[in-house]
Order: C-alpha cells, then structure tokens, then sequence
C-alpha cells in the first residue's frame, strides 16, 4: 500500500465532509481571563473565550497558581518515575486523601487524566473481576466507551438516563453475577442530568455496583462541591465516583473515589496507572489547593449558576434557540454542520467571540450546536456584547429564531 | 458475589505472592537533588534517590523550573479544554514545533502521557488502517501492547531485537498489506539496545512502517539528543517516532513525531487524543525549555554516560553482579524476589538509599533485580556511599558476588 496516499485522502474525506478540525491557537491570560490572545495567521486578536471547561476560572486563581509554583519551587517539574518506582510524590498523598475526603469515601486514586482514570478503571473491572457484566448508558462519553470495549467483558447499552430500561436489562441477570453500572451526572453537550437517586435503587435492587463520571459536576454542584451525587444526597450509595482535575479544578488529571479495596484494586491492577510517570508535583499542588478552596467557597457556584441562568435567560428573550439544559451548560441550536462552523466563524472574525462548533459525530446530525459556558468572571457587559454579536450572526446568517413569548 | 470479599481476597493473593506493591512517599528537593525527604509512618528521612527516571535531573533544573513559572504567570493553571474545544495554547504550538525540528520530522502530535501516546497512536493505526497487521517487538512496553490490543488488528510478536524473525514473519504478508513494526531503541529493564538500522532495512525491504518508541532514549543519545535513531543515523527511515517528557526531559506528557499526513491522521481520528483535557501550558512550557537546552547541552549526556559506566565498573570491581547493559541503565541482578525486596528495604533503612525492587512480572521471574540510574548530578560521593551500601548488604544478605577478575 501506498501509505501517505491513503494517510492524504483520509483526509481529504473528513474536509469534504466538514469534519477536518483546526485548533485555535490561544493564549489565556491569568489577570483577564475569559479574555485570551489569539494567535491565528500570525497575528494576533484579543477574544473572550465562551467555550473553557475551567468552568469557575479556578485555573487562573491566585489559589492555584501559587501553589503551583509554590510546588515547583520545591520539588521541581516532573515527578521522576511512575507512582511505583519513585514518582509518588508527598504532593500526591496529600491530594488523594484530599479527594476521597471530599467524595466521603475511604481513598482516591490519581491518573494522568479524567479520560485515563475512566479507560483505566473500566478496563480493569471489566477484564479483572471473573464473570463481570457492564451496563453503559448510551450517552456515555467516549472515555468509558473506550474502557468498556477494551475490556472484553459483556455490556449492555442502556437507554439514556432511563431507569427503567436499566431495570429490565439488569433483570437478566441473577444476584451473584458481578455488575456494574456505569453513568454520568451532567452530559456535557446537552446539560442535561441524570436522576441518580432513581439508578442507584435499581442497581441496589439487582446487587449491581455502580460507577458514575462527574466530570462536568465536580467543583460545581453540592453544597461542597463534590458534585451532584451530594447535591442528591446518594453519595454514600454510590461505590465508585470518578472526576476530572482539569475542567472546574482548574489543572490537569483525574481519579476515582471509593472504598478501600476497590481503590487499592484498581491501583494494584490497572496498566493504565501502573505503567506511566505520576503527575507533576505541581499539578497534584495545584488542584489539592483548588478543592479546598472549593468545598469552602459554595458562593462560586452561587454565582456560576447565576451566570448561567443569567445567559439562557437573555437567549430566550432574544429568541435564539437555547435548548434545554438543567445544567450549567448553555447549547445553542444551530442544526447543520456547515452553519454551525460559519456562526462560530464569524463570531470570532467579526465580534472577537471564541466559541467551537459542536457538530458529529460528538452529537447527532441535525442537532449541530454552539456551546456555551459562563464563568463567574464573565461580566454583565460580556453577556451583552455575546447576546448582540449572536443576534447579528443568526440575523446574518438566516438563522431560525424562536417566537418571542407574548408580552 | 460479594464484591468487597471478592477484592479483598485478590488483594490477599498479592501479598501472599510477594506482588503488593506499597508506594514510597517522597519529596524530591529542588536544590538538592537526588536527595529527597521520604515521609514513612509519619516520620521523616532524607534519602538519596537511585531509580529515578528524571534521568539527567532536568526536572529539577532552573532551565524548566523558570519556564514553568513563568508560563503559569502568564497562563494559570490548566488548559481549560480538550486541544479542540479552547484548550490548544501557544505553548502546545511551541512544543510540537521543537519536538518536529529536534526528530527531524514535520509534524508532532502532544499526548497526555507516553503511555497514552503510544495507547492512542497503536490504536488508531491498528483499527482505522484497512487491513493493518501489526508486527510487535516481545519485549515491548505494556502501553503499545495495550494500544495493540484494543485495536483488534492482526498481530505478530517476533522475538526480541531478532530482525531475522521478524523478516520471516513479514514474509507471510504481500507488499500491499499495510504493515507497521513496533519496537523500541532502549528497553529500560535490561538496558539493551535495538539494531536500529538492521530492523529499519527488513522493514524497508517490506513495504512495512517503523513506530520506534524513544522513552528512554529521548534526551540522552544522539549529538542533539533526539535519541538512538539520530546517533545510528536512521531518524529519516523510521516513519514514527515516539516519545515521552516525563523522563530525562524532566517534566510530564507524551509525543509522537512523523510526516505530517501520519500525524494529522492521529490528531483527526485518535479517541484518546481527541477526548481529553489538553496538557497544562506550565507543562508544554517546561518542556519546551528542557529540550532546547537538551538540544544544545551535549555535555550533560557525556556527563550522564560517564557517571553510568563509572558505576557499572565500580560494581564490577567490587564482584556485584551488574548485568549486562549497553546503556545508562544499570541493573543489578538479585534473582529472588524476596530478597530483592529485602535489599531494598535494607538500602533504605539502613543506608538511606532508596532503589525499588523490580520483581515479576516487570522482568521474568528469577532475574528479580535492583535497578540503578545514575544522574549527571550523583557525585563520586554518592556512587562510593552506594557502593558500599550494596556490599554490606550483599555481605548481609549472603547474596551471590562474582569471582573477581585476576589482578
Ligand atoms: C464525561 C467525561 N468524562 C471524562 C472526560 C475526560 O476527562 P479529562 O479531560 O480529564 O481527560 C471528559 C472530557 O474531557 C468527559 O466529558
Ligand atoms: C518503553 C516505555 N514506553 C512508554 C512509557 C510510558 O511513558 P510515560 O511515563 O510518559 O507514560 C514507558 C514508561 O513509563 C516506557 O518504559
């Protein structure tokens, strides 16, 4: 074969379908954050960015940057080794008890990220617990779809957030059969979120263990923060919560929290935490100093869910097609892939205004949206300036808006 | 089942076989390195590192230490996305620009880790490739045969650096069958090295790829120190490399670099590259830093190679049963995994040397060993103390040495 040929017109195939992604080239800056420099064609363009998963702008916090460097002037960059043969560090410690403390549960284990901590621990139930049986809602994100299908172990797709479905699925199987079952809180591309309390008595019910992702939850719901599983009072339910460091923390990393032998199971056979360098020391400082801020601080998230509230509030009585989201996430329908990527075009060409396209496969065709996030540290007057800049783009573009509710 | 009797009782059956593993709890010093503090039942210990793969203490270095903090200064924390939604920074454009240039390639392509690099890279290859088979070196790294693995492709393992087998087994295949050969330039455990040019030529005369895993090479062989291939002259006939800056680069993260068509491909299509929080800035900054300096300081792998082989001959005088190693690695065989484990023990508690035992299944059982990486920053000093150490255990321990050479 002809590799580079093929490499090319694989290729091509995703330009001609809309599909070829070019990243932005960003540098956020810590004292004007969501304002980042944009470096595109050699230039430069100051924005404001609409689309981070540093959902409570920790990442540029004094919090977390001085105990990054606070870290780095003491134990350097990199941590040296993987968690085995020299790479754990103090720094380490300290944040995995940090961590299973905040989820109210024996222990935490860290990985090299939320993506890593899914694909590792699924991986290792699936294919280490003889005769293990896996039930994956069919939103799941593509990390625990990953872990899953690596794993070899039987699955079952269940329907999204449908408790029932779940049922009649576990119900194949007798009390004794080894299950999990595996959720997320908040979907991030819809913002919606599951009813947890509702799956946790099912899978009592059947004797299943149940794994849930709080990836877009963590820093933001609960009273501490710890997510919506506190927010639900069904923490203590759950066996095995898994988290990012790197959207509302504000760094990098993820982890699971759970009971003491199911953490040190993972720890003692899972490849994907094994086999590969520890975290920086810094990182580990950095998002250590972050949930303790955040499990202190239930005013962020106040505000953070004002501004939310606050953006959707303004869309709808603009018209524009703000789906419904319970969540924190704000998505705006757009409906074709092509529209979708001039909307977020033009907002960044003409209003400065840096928002990704989301088209397929990361959601359905015909459901292509812009989405957006508001920090706390978006003003009033950026609400503004979006809100103008989007009515001139779906004005522009001759984009459907929806009938203002009658005065 | 009773899951937690059922994890538990695995746990059990660890400790029984002498393979629970318990982690040191370190604080590398900056200024001082190798020494580190060791936080052990609540006590604390300064010890002198010994099997750190910060291999020429760069991580500690005022060259990555600065750009860390500066790029934190600028930047904050994390990222604050994935690569495509927000999270591609200036300094990610940097670093894969100076990793191309260093390997000589057009491209490279960041990862969360080395192990996710080659995780992603392998899978990627192996599934989306139309009738890839894939041709494994038997030593290779858990990381590329997890990504073999999860890719499903075709697979042959040929036998260790054997580029005679691994000739007949590409025989078996047509010159149009897509064919990548996997294999790395130093394995770490033993310290051998590939026949670089001799694997590349088979390949060659096979219509086959190369994907040549640089981890414990990248930094510390070659004139500019990207590696084996560059020092045996071959960096242009191997078609991906890939690397990690969590070792002698000193920080955290993984790469691969190869012609742009191979590493867009990656980019476009590789799950566990797409989905997943991008690496801090402070990260690719640091990182940046170290291979520039890396790229101009070959003194520092003179240095590097100088203190190994000081150390091999040290122990060799001394009738220590270091083993065969053309590298800075520096094993030394113990052959029990016991008392492997009770050298180190003693290392550290009584000489305040701290080595991790290796014991199945990282290496075959009955070739249990010690293994000793000495930093350009170890002193005569450090080697003499270790030395030392090593004979009073030896002598302790009542363990083999070998026949001295006759004056
Ligand atoms: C639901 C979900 N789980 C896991 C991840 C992966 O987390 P990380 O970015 O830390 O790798 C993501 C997104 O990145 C996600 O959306
Ligand atoms: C040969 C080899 N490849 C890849 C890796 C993974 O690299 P990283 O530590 O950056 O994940 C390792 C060890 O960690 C390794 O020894």
């Amino acid at each position: 074969m002809n590799y580079d040929e093929f490499f090319q017109s694989s290729l091509d195939d995703l330009r001609t379908g809309g599909n070829y992604r070019v990243f932005a080239d960003l540098e956020r800056y810590v004292q004007t954050f969501p304002r980042a420099r944009n470096h595109r064609d050699g230039k430069v363009h100051d924005i404001t960015i609409w689309c981070s998963n540093d959902y409570l702008g920790m990442g540029v916090s004094d919090t977390v940057t001085t105990a990054m460097k606070e870290a780095i002037d003491r134990c350097g960059g990199g941590a040296g080794g993987t968690r085995n043969i020299s790479g754990t560090n103090h720094y380490h410690v300290l944040l995995e008890q940090e961590l299973a403390s905040w989820h109210n549960k024996d222990a935490a284990l860290l990985f090299s990220s939320g993506y890593v901590a899914n694909m590792t621990a699924l991986m290792t139930l699936g294919a280490k617990v003889p005769g293990m049986v896996l039930f994956s809602d069919a939103l799941n994100h593509n990390s625990m779809i990953e872990g899953i299908r690596h794993s070899r172990a039987p699955r079952h797709v269940w329907k999204h957030n449908d408790y029932d479905d779940l049922h009649r699925q576990l119900s194949q199987y007798d009390r004794e059969t080894p299950k999990l079952v595996i959720f997320e809180s908040v979907y991030s591309m819809d913002g919606d979120i599951a009813p947890l309390e509702k799956i946790v008595e099912v899978a009592e019910h059947h004797n299943a263990m149940t794994y849930l992702d709080e990836v877009h939850a963590v820093g933001m719901y609960g009273e501490s923060g710890s997510g919506v599983a506190e927010r639900d009072g069904v923490v203590d339910r759950i066996d095995i919560i898994q988290g990012t460091m790197g959207k509302a923390i504000g760094v990098v990393g993820g982890y699971v929290a759970a009971k003491h032998s199911v953490v040190d199971f993972i720890r003692s056979f899972g490849a994907g935490f094994i086999f590969t360098t520890s975290m920086p020391p810094t990182v580990a400082a950095g998002a250590c100093a972050s949930v303790r801020y955040l499990r202190e601080h239930n005013e962020l998230r106040i505000r953070h869910q004002e501004r939310a509230a606050t953006l959707k509030a303004r869309m709808k009585a603009l018209g524009l097609p703000a789906m419904p989201s319970v969540s924190h996430i704000v998505p705006l329908l757009v409906g074709d892939a092509a529209l979708c990527k001039q909307a977020s075009d033009m907002l960044l060409e003409k209003h400065d205004i840096y928002v990704q396209p989301i088209n397929y496969p990361t959601v359905p065709k015909g459901t292509e949206r812009l989405r957006f996030t508001a920090t706390p540290l978006h003003t009033d007057a950026d609400i503004d300036h979006l809100c103008t800049a989007l009515v001139d783009v779906w004005e522009t573009l001759g984009l459907r808006r929806e009938a203002l509710a009658a005065e």
